[in-house]
């Protein structure tokens, strides 16, 4: 099994100070689920009455993890999270189910928490049965260890093939009182045999009800983590959830039941700025990357049209190889668009890489400099910029990566 | 620009005696569109009255030449076919209709022929205009010189970056009366700088009415050039006809009308065969292939459920470089087929790689060899099947190649 081990080029180069929110403790341990050495497990306690919300993979073929999560996620409330990487509990039959059940049971008596209110993920290997009898040997040490502050140890026990732990923060104010939003994720890496999930999580003191912390996550998820691709493969695992402890309350923050309350203006503006941040993280740390690419579309006919035209571009191979040998290929770009079956105006079409328009009017722009547009595809960021020309006021932006010979390295040559 | 220049390892051994198809004649030439040393036009001379069919790209941003074809096939007929390699006409805004035009004046001056009965396609690069007068010069030539039996050598004046042209024949009997199906393509290859165009074109002297024509070839076409892929990716130009010169009808065989009148049944899986032949020549030569890969989808809740999930799969970059590493992951295709959308029963989910089942009841077959697997997994063809499990009877067949290390340096390194 051959990892890749260097630290992505496009990762962040510090991490920011991490805030300790209240009503959250974590800890992580060594389970021996399948790696040696290192953390495997993390457990995030939570204060009694924490709300959550959560989305999860599209998959037809979701996980054992996932149905579970989604069936507690009716009641609203949260009081403890088990994560472990090694092994992903997908594609487990039956079996798996019982694993799940069974890490929930062990969890539920450590922390003498109601079943429905633990949730769950397991990242790594699928296809193996996860033996969740190995979580009896380190559920009661982790209860016990749990401390606030250990978000970013957190973030480092459930990476897989992620090259570096993905964190973010921020602050905002409800009803004049501050509060903490912090998240970590791990990436979609999918390295030997077939690592394949996405998990995020995210921590706030706000007191906000589950129902409206679901509608801003539902609608926040759309422009952050629904809006990335590295490859266009969705894993069976996908989740992001967020707890709000509510610890905010005692400092005078006041309880927000509806999403369309004024006073959350701002904390939405925090918790898309903490999504966004974090589905970055997960793209710059794609399989052998080494550029972030962001594609704005403008023109379609709307919202929907502009965001499927943008993720039929940021997914096809030929624009994303193009973009790894550093050509500014507008034709790639514009078959890319013609695909994605929404109406585009093939005469008005206009490209553009960074601030360079290299297409106009259906044809190259006749002022186009090609020295100058090379070099700017040397650069380690690359901005798109595609006017589809129907004159409508649909635009979206979407962000993938590179495709290069080592993305077809690390998930082809891991046998050898 | 580097072309790849060795013959894909995936190529037919041999190519098939053609036969002549009484009522065409080829011919091609140098015009200098902008290869050096090759041919890079042919003419296809067809009898008065014959009849023609087309399917062309789904593209939103189609070629000139894909606009002018669809304009004159609500004519039904078909005097002359020029197709040229080197420049695709494709995204060269109004300037583009207008070589196409010129294009066509020039073939229907020296053919005498209406201008609603000349047929055209250009392959090569995008967004440059295509100087139309290069066809002054030879066009005269073509004619004079257009004999039958030349159709592999005009196989290879539309070549761009195919490996090997792409020809196949099969005869079928019409009334009791043999006729003849001839066909060429050629591929999807995209070098450098963006080359996107698949065509192709089938030349028969069975006696059929354009309408009959085209019911079947688009029936035809879906599980043919419709269940192909090589990178997903869709070009603005592809192209694919029929033309039918009748000169059957001299030796007895009869006219058809109706695409349902039963005398059309061998023609039918005549017509099948041809495409499924220079279909599958495409994918053989797609860029840096080392396997043909054949995806059979079961179980599924109909057959476009079926097909959608086998291109699903067939698509998925992560399936694609496992089977480049020779490695049966079939968890990659648990994921692809959840990814898919369509209705799959996870716990009844079961696959094989040729007759080794490695899934089975939604996790790992207890029997399977992984010595056995393994030695499956380095031949040139590899079979996947995969039972979705809803019980349901929609199946289809797709097939697509592996994802190597050469398509990304065919496709990213062109500068270099």
């Amino acid at each position: 099994m051959a990892h890749a081990t260097a630290v992505s080029p496009l990762a962040p180069k510090s991490y920011p100070d991490l805030p300790e929110v209240e009503g959250v403790r974590f800890a992580t341990a060594e389970a021996g689920i399948r790696y040696k050495g290192r953390t495997d497990v993390m457990l995030a306690l939570l204060a009694k009455g924490t709300q959550v919300a959560g989305v999860f993979t599209k998959s037809k073929c979701p996980s054992a993890p996932v149905d579970w999560c989604r069936a507690n996620l009716k009641g609203g409330k949260a009081r403890a999270l088990v994560v472990n990487s090694g092994n992903a509990n997908a594609f487990t039959g039956k079996v798996g189910a019982k694993s799940a059940k069974m890490t929930a049971q062990i969890a539920a008596k450590a922390t003498a928490a109601p079943m429905a209110e633990i949730f769950l993920a397991s990242t790594g290997v699928i296809g193996e049965p996860l033996d969740a009898t190995k979580f009896n040997g380190v559920m009661g040490d982790l209860v016990a260890q749990a401390a606030p502050g250990g978000l970013l140890e957190a973030a480092k026990a459930i990476m897989t093939t992620d090259t570096y732990p993905k964190v973010a923060t921020a602050r905002a104010k409800i009803g004049g009182v501050e509060v903490i939003i912090n998240g970590m994720a791990k990436g979609a890496g999918m390295i030997a045999p077939d690592m394949a999930t996405m998990l995020s999580y995210v921590f706030t003191d706000a007191p906000i009800a589950s129902k409206a912390l679901q509608a801003m996550l539902s609608k926040s998820v759309e422009g952050s983590f629904n809006s990335i691709t590295v490859d266009s493969d969705t894993s069976t695992s996908d989740t992001l959830m967020v707890f709000a402890t509510g610890a905010a309350a005692k400092r005078g923050a006041p309880l927000i039941k509806d999403p369309k309350d004024k006073r959350l203006v701002a904390f939405k503006k925090a918790l898309d700025t903490v999504l966004l941040d974090l589905s970055h993280q997960v793209v710059r740390d794609g399989e052998g990357c080494r550029k972030f690419v962001e594609i704005t579309v403008e023109g379609a006919a709307n919202a929907a049209a502009a965001k499927r035209i943008g993720l039929s571009i940021a997914n096809s191979p030929l624009v994303k190889t193009a973009i790894a040998g550093e050509d500014a290929n507008w034709g790639r770009i514009v078959a890319a668009v013609g695909k994605a079956g929404e109406k585009a105006d093939r005469d008005k079409l206009a490209i553009w890489f960074g601030d360079f328009r290299v297409a106009h009017k259906g044809l190259r722009d006749q002022t186009y400099d090609e020295s100058k547009t090379s070099a700017y595809m040397k650069g380690e960021k690359i901005d798109i910029r595609v006017d589809v020309g129907t004159g409508g006021r649909g635009t979206a932006t979407v962000w993938t990566c590179d495709l290069t010979k080592e993305y077809v390295a690390i998930n082809g040559d891991y046998r050898s």
